[in-house]
């Protein structure tokens, strides 16, 4: 039996990455949360559960000692990137904290294990158009303290691999979604407006700017990368994972027009543009999908229909 | 009268740049210190001399509305790379908050003020050597939490520069060196054991690694480097800064033999090696240098030299 470790398993992501690992055979998975949910307690039993928090060193040495993990999939970081400028130092300081905890941990507990350390394609941020689609060589410039504390973790962990000689592995996801994301991120955002116009309560629909374009790859799809990432990525090196292909928030709305019979206006609103947003972010993922033969199956307009069945559903 | 701020003023680099400031006309420099010591108040007058910890918000605050500056000179961080594994999460945590608490009090009191921002070469870390001499394109490969935290303060000033539309030019200065630098650092803790070599009281030196290699540029060309980016550089750009010649430890040797007339023996210690060391830093300033004009003009022996009587007189 192989002993996975998934930190932030809690999270949107970790719930589906916990149901991916579950089709294997042969591996004991066990789910770092910081609070149990009733998600999680579907999928595991309470013993392969641990719940705590990862900016405490004490749990996390206890987390690696109990679980003897393999691998190490570490997804947990304070994760909302709209709040990241007023909290900015509490964002950094914990996702600083829950990395070095981990790699302290993985070092001097569990220094066979192999880490999947779970990046972040806003470390790009404001992309100079001439680096379309963005390799992993393109400058960081990042655009909130979110991002900057995505870069912190990124850097501790190659640091680790670089002069520890852990076995880590890097990955620079670009924007996914699909059901369970919270209506903090963009997609899951408008898809409640338009189930609330569904039910009467609304008629409009309130956006940003329509025009930022985003490389979203289905979650499930993502967390097979993640899965074939474990399998077949080299450490110490860095992957961008996406799916290549852009998506304005028009197309997306035109899209879910077509999957609602209720007719809807869209409205444009200032406050809701992200302060700093870049226009454009889409991978170039062939150093992945070469070595790993990845490439994302699911439909974008399968992707809506689920998170519009979701919200339907809540 | 322009006004000038520089943070970490009480430091090595910070008591040259000083110096070198106090030549110009027309300015009015207020020095920004965790503690004043006798090696600043010979410079400035106590009107001038800030004592206080940039970890404070408070404190930051007032600095930058009692100084109103016009040009922020920014070299505050703790810098000691050998303890930052030990203490790696305090290093972090305080250069985090001392580079952001800067550039708040920058953004709410001082928005039309130019900041140079002090980065470093360590970001660069284990540099494929494909990749010499080193450009600013290079990937970031640290190797040490010191050097993340440097990464850290960069990504947070060019955050600010991107989002916040502030005007803030990024240096990565390879090794510098000269009178004043603390035995913590290569040369003066080979000098310092040569000056107790001429005085009696040991004929062996002690050395880590012969055969690593580094930029070197004397601190009084550095200072002027940074002089010329505050006058010249463009905002949100990143510049190398470093002289394009290596040094070898052994050369230093060989040159530092010819400077005393005391004979001495080496002995390479594994101790003093440093964990995870690169073996060659060298920059490609030329970026920096084509801009501002930029070179350095102390040949390295005349350094050497001032080290050497700079631990003589000490």
């Amino acid at each position: 039996m192989k002993r996975i470790l998934v930190t932030g398993a809690g999270g949107f992501v970790g719930t589906h990455l916990l149901r991916s690992l579950l089709t294997q055979a042969d591996v004991e998975i066990f789910a770092a949360v910081y609070k149990s949910t009733s998600n999680i307690s579907q999928l595991l039993d309470a013993r392969h559960i641990i719940e705590g928090d990862l900016t405490d060193a004490n749990f996390t040495q206890e987390l690696i000692k109990t679980t003897n993990p393999a691998v190490i999939y570490h997804l947990a970081a304070l994760s909302v990137v709209q709040d990241s400028d007023t909290h900015a130092l509490g964002i950094m300081a914990s996702n600083t904290a829950i990395s070095y905890h981990l790699l302290e941990s993985m070092r001097t507990l569990a220094p066979q294990a192999r880490l999947i350390a779970i990046g972040s394609a806003n470390a790009y941020g404001l992309v100079d158009p001439a680096n379309l689609p963005i390799k992993e060589s393109a400058p960081l410039r990042p655009l909130n303290p979110y991002a900057i504390s995505k870069i912190t973790q990124e850097m501790l962990a190659l640091q680790y691999a670089l002069t520890h000689n852990l076995d880590i592995v890097l990955l620079r996801p670009f924007n996914h979604t699909g059901a369970g994301q919270t209506n903090n991120f963009v997609i899951p955002a408008l898809v409640q407006q338009i189930v609330a116009a569904e039910r009467g309560e609304k008629s409009e629909i309130v956006v940003g700017n329509l025009h930022t374009s985003r490389d979203f790859t289905d979650v499930r799809d993502m967390v097979k990368a993640y899965i074939l990432a474990a399998e077949k990525c080299q450490s110490g090196e860095i992957y961008n994972i996406g799916s290549g292909t852009g998506h304005s928030i028009q197309d997306i709305i035109d899209t879910l027009r077509s999957l609602t019979a209720r007719p809807f206006t869209v409205k444009t609103s200032e406050q809701r543009a992200r302060h700093g947003d870049v226009p454009v972010l889409i991978a170039d993922a062939t150093k992945f999908a070469t070595l790993t033969g990845w490439k994302p199956e699911i439909p974008f307009t399968a992707t809506l229909q689920a998170i519009l069945d979701y919200w339907r559903s809540q």
